[in-house]
């Protein structure tokens, strides 16, 4: 038995001979890299606490996992054994594709998607079809990474299966919201996930088996675990600080990429190749790999120091948390305020392109955007849209869909969580509108 | 009121007027570059969770400092009113001195210390009192950077105020080893804090007025605090995997200063900086400060291609976590043990320097050499000495030292916690004693 | 410094000169007397951890309330100083009144009060203004018993002190929430105790001073703070075991009362002397103050061999953990369903009387009637419903009510939790509507 | 799948088929009658939160002897298969017996078993075997009720089976360390419960076969756990404000039996016809199970209003917790205390059997005496000291004593716990000392 000791599970175990695989997955090179990516980017600017990886986060979402299948698989549930097999058939891929569903991920995921025009998802699926470690370990104990890749995508046949790793609840999404909670310090995401675990049942909705929780006993834990969710958005991944923060790396990214194209910069060796690689990640993923969370910081650090005034600034900004501000948006002076801004900046493109920035932080609250922003390669609409709700089943094993028995979340169903935010950098404002 | 959230105490307050110079301080960029120097290096390879910064720690320990000077200027001890003024006093310079007690460590602290033969402690003191943005926050708020210096080398002439950040029940052990145990999920280093704080006492010991606990209410705690830090080292500081990853990492250092030395490796030029400072730190801190963890492993990715096959092999070890293991050591065979090792790597020195590694990890169980291996700059043995127990107070004051009333403590006092290991590559190992 | 030991505060804190009044207030015989009376009376049939008494909560109350006062009276609010200064007058009444909130609860308080038809609330009074302990040691300190009476009834013309002890945010219903919810385990009363206090603010609504919280930082605890009431109602003060076994207790009492009146048991003379009183608590409040849960539970033993069937059945069934079953009620067959039942118990009044029993559970979701189910003694009803919301401060001090800004509250607002129940014996379940 | 909350283990799960007889064990009136014996007897007088039950402990152990047996079990010990073998067969025996290992206690156990004279081991062993509900459950389910008992008396054959129950690492000992720990608050005696069963492993000791820990993983955890009980007496168990209960309640029930002789008091007529029993527990079990604290607390309260003014002191001094004070004993003057006591009372030989008391509190650091003083009935003494130790196991499952490898053990080992007191109320003192 291999224990990993954990802050928010306690004990992780691994058998050494049924989990092999999974230990095998642990030790490739693909995977040990998620040692160097941060789970939450430039939170800790806000919660200087929460510096956890996504390696940490992914070996939870394995635990999980394994417990979700667990109890689900320990029903009494004749009527859908055949669903129980499936599940138990597939476990392997499963818990495989639990620990490698964010294996594609690359530092600063959303900027570098952006510059590179290339989704994580995409790496992932490189990673676990391509000519890595991490396919030769499926291979050699006899698991198609096909269809490992199928279940991170949700394209896989088996929708139990599926939706067990990504949907409204999700083992995803419950280890992200306990670990964010837990290491921002900042308690909002935290619910009761025994009693979540306890309460998972099997049952039948539209004519298709899905898990979800138990009617009487689940539906006050499922409400506490979407309001979980909208607390972390509103006060975490949204905030304002960590918002700003990623508007200065983004403004950093698109300069650097600018004068790499003037000739006026190095960037790392392995950024070039994947730029460069059009579109054949087959090729660039030896240089992707390379790429971590520390090599871009390691050209902040140098960029600080550029002869380009605009890439400099930004990127000491960066480094000395010397972020854009929030100017203060009142909606009757709106247009007076775009005026004032708009003659500040009067002949001066190159300033409002890096120094004024429009933020829209926006999320369902009663759907996922955290991790997925939009249909994942080869999905369906319709297919996505059927994971975004919970499902209470009461004993017979009938579902009804969680906003139609709980005026709570009927409540927050339609809203999306939406905050659009201008900033600029202190002195500006204080020129533009006094002191 | 600012506020911060953290893992360990929840919610920390800074005074945005009376606490503004430690505001200011904590937004220098030498204070800032904490956030990218893990407290405990390479510990998150045994347990994935420790990922916490210099940053949050520092933090931490101005937090508790603060508490614990409170706490002892509530107690109603007119006897020891002087003693009281004088943390009344210093309190500013203390406060400070808790924040700055770790701004000079670097990345890979002891690695990097004997590449550079310059100690953290010197790069702290420099940045205190040189020409930085932390030397100017503290001028401008009337406090004289020398006086938080020596609270901070423990050569202040307060040892009242010396004594709450460096002792055996300092605010620095304090937060390290609840924040440390906290991230591994290991649990063994934590104690009930509110207890300790609540039993502060002050009183007199050898002549001098002293801070320590109280004899009735305090013993347990006293105890309690003692074993966790022996636990911590046992289970986290000399686990025998992080120690291995430690080896590893001297060794790639060692490396690449030889290739170095032949022209054969490009360094990072903060680092050739300081290693042709000769012993100049006020001019080489301006580069001393851009090293960051991230620098160091953006490096160790590059090097793990380096054309010298030990440099990349050892680098390459690092990133897939492939560490040499431990050779099971039974004294009654050792010398055959030897003779087959030496047997093994004769005529080739070179792979014995750089793939046998004897470890020995070394603390005395009620002493701290956890930071501090040696008496800290311009410090006195005997000041050092007098640092290194805990006094518990009767009702009237009078101090009796620890292990004089508890016999657990005693039994570990003078027993150094050693632990000699021998680590080779697994498949040497199993090519000289067998699979 | 006293201190007190707490599963949900960690330490109380008494300073022993300082707040010497509330240690001797603890120390009368009518504040002992609160360790045999239970705060979740039969909740440990349904949570067998809930064993935590009226004397503890009492304690904790004072605790928050101390804590609640702190806070406010360190905001930098010049604009509101009137108010923080009264609130430092009203420090000791505040503080003493907190304490002596539940002192007149009896045991098992409401069938106690239906069958005394005194309610605890006047027992309360009494013992705060009659010739007790509590007065005498009131009167020593200075302080005016019934200024302290007034501020438990919310009859003190300082509304600010009335809200900070019963308001839709008080410390009473902090202290139960997380006191509930810890002993139980359920979990759902948890909330971030530090953060809501960290977000109290002092501003103006409708004309008048009130306490509420940051309308930016506290937006989310204010909710979670509702919820965590909303939760802690479904499924733990509602819960139908709970509920099935205050229904038993309470025809205990009745069969008790209807042999007493035909002289065919005996009562404890305490309890005789309290229902034969005529009104006059201050006579019967020497025999009231004997009167626990003990003496209760005792007798219940007793009457379980008592001579009448009914009464040793209805005692026996309480010692046994034997209580009535639900009735699966479904609208649709009401009708015939009460048809069956009617049948059932046709001439025999009895029983019908004593096994058949309707439970109508009912508080709303943003209100309190945890404690308060009708307004206190001489207490206006617009004043009672002024308590009733939490307020939101902008930063200029501005209020805006909860339920304005948020729609999750607002979806729950004006929707009573209302729970009906019929409950009978499992065996007449049976018979009336087959196995 | 019944579920039960606990405020230790959170969720404890009964399966409603296979554990059928444990569900039904809980029902019946004998251990029903659990909820109304408290765990720690007066300790809520020093730490108020103490309330939990016999009821709520007995349920912990079983809990997590269903855990300790799970994991043994799960070892892929071949060697050792008949031992695990062994326990599987007496699976529900064992459960069975940690049900009802504490089922025979009474109120204030200590001072009821001296005044009757019989142990609550007779009771349980009585409640067992007799003509009792519980007995009848076990036979419904095909136990043999005598094996239930003698795995409880520690005399069944199958060692293994007893000392999950009763060794210095049992699952009683466990529960009532965490528990008694959280509900007071006082911290002490918590450990990681998920590593200590993480690392329960089984080997030979002594020609033995032997439930133990992990020597290499084991160590710490090993130390933490015989620390937390050594804490908890030594602050919990041992208090001294505790220990002064418990006196009044001895002297109490000492003055109610002589009392009682002269035929000046009534006693419960249970209490009567258990004093009056000759030994006969048989015939007098029908009473004894109606005895709870309830009625002790009741007859307190009676009491504190008796004629006899010694009884009605003392009861008083009960519910007004004004207990004795400790005399302060300082070994030099020793001779001149007793002189001043002796003349104090000359003369005086009813007082001073009853406000005169001497207090021994004593347990061995390393020994359990907790529940148990004495050997259990029909046990031999060797069988009993076999159990006082705890056991590591290398990984060849060779066991190792664990004073023998940690010298924190050692160094309490056979050093008992003893603290020697000397009480009187504090007016004597006075009187006696001077102010």
């Amino acid at each position: 038995m291999k224990v990993i000791r954990d802050p928010v599970h306690n004990i992780i175990y691994f058998d050494k001979d049924e989990e092999a695989v999974l230990l095998e997955l642990i030790d490739t090179q693909e995977f040990q890299r998620l040692r160097h990516i941060k789970q939450l980017g430039l939170s800790p600017f806000t919660y200087p606490g929460a510096e956890h990886t996504r390696f940490a986060h992914s070996i939870g979402v394995t635990h999980l996992m394994k417990r979700f299948v667990n109890k689900i698989c320990s029903l009494k549930e004749e009527r859908f054994r055949q669903y129980i097999n499936e599940l138990n058939d597939y476990r392997k891929q499963l818990l495989a594709a639990a620990l490698l569903h964010d294996v594609g991920h690359g530092p600063f995921s959303h900027a570098l998607e952006k510059t590179t025009e290339i989704n994580h998802e995409r790496w992932t699926i490189e990673i676990i079809r391509g000519d890595t470690e991490v396919n030769s370990v499926l291979h050699k104990h006899g698991i198609n990474p096909h269809e490992v890749a199928e279940i991170v995508q949700r394209t896989h046949t088996s929708k139990a299966v599926v939706k067990l790793l990504s949907s409204q609840l999700d083992t995803d999404r419950v280890d992200y919201l306990l670990r964010d909670s837990k290491l921002t310090g900042a308690g909002y995401g935290s619910f009761d996930l025994e009693w979540l675990i306890n309460v998972l049942r099997i049952g039948e909705h539209n004519g298709e088996v899905e898990v979800g929780l138990d009617r009487n006993k689940g539906l006050s834990i499922a409400e506490d675990f979407v309001m979980a969710r909208y607390y972390m958005y509103i006060n975490v991944y949204f905030h304002k600080t960590t918002r700003s923060a990623e508007l200065i790396v983004d403004k950093i990214f698109k300069r650097a990429m600018e004068l790499f194209h003037d000739k006026q910069i190095d960037l790392p060796d392995d950024l070039i190749a994947v730029l460069e690689c059009n579109g054949q990640t087959d090729k660039a993923l030896v240089h992707y790999i390379n790429l971590t969370d520390h090599t871009v910081w390691h050209y902040f650090y140098q960029w600080s120091k550029h002869s380009d005034p605009i890439l400099s600034d930004l990127s000491s900004r960066l480094l000395k948390r010397d972020f854009f501000k929030e100017v203060p948006m009142s909606e009757m002076y709106d247009m007076e305020m775009w005026t004032r801004i708009t003659n500040y900046f009067s002949n001066q493109d190159l300033l409002k392109n890096y120094y004024l920035a429009i933020d829209d932080a926006k999320s369902s609250s009663y759907k996922d955007s955290y991790i997925l922003q939009k249909p994942k390669t080869d999905e369906k609409e319709e297919e996505r849209e059927a994971s975004e709700y919970i499902l209470l089943f009461d004993h017979k094993g009938n579902g009804t869909e969680l906003s139609k028995v709980s005026d709570i979340i009927n409540s927050i169903r339609n809203k999306p969580i939406s905050i659009r935010r201008l900033f600029m950098p202190k002195q500006y404002i204080e020129e533009i509108f006094g002191g």
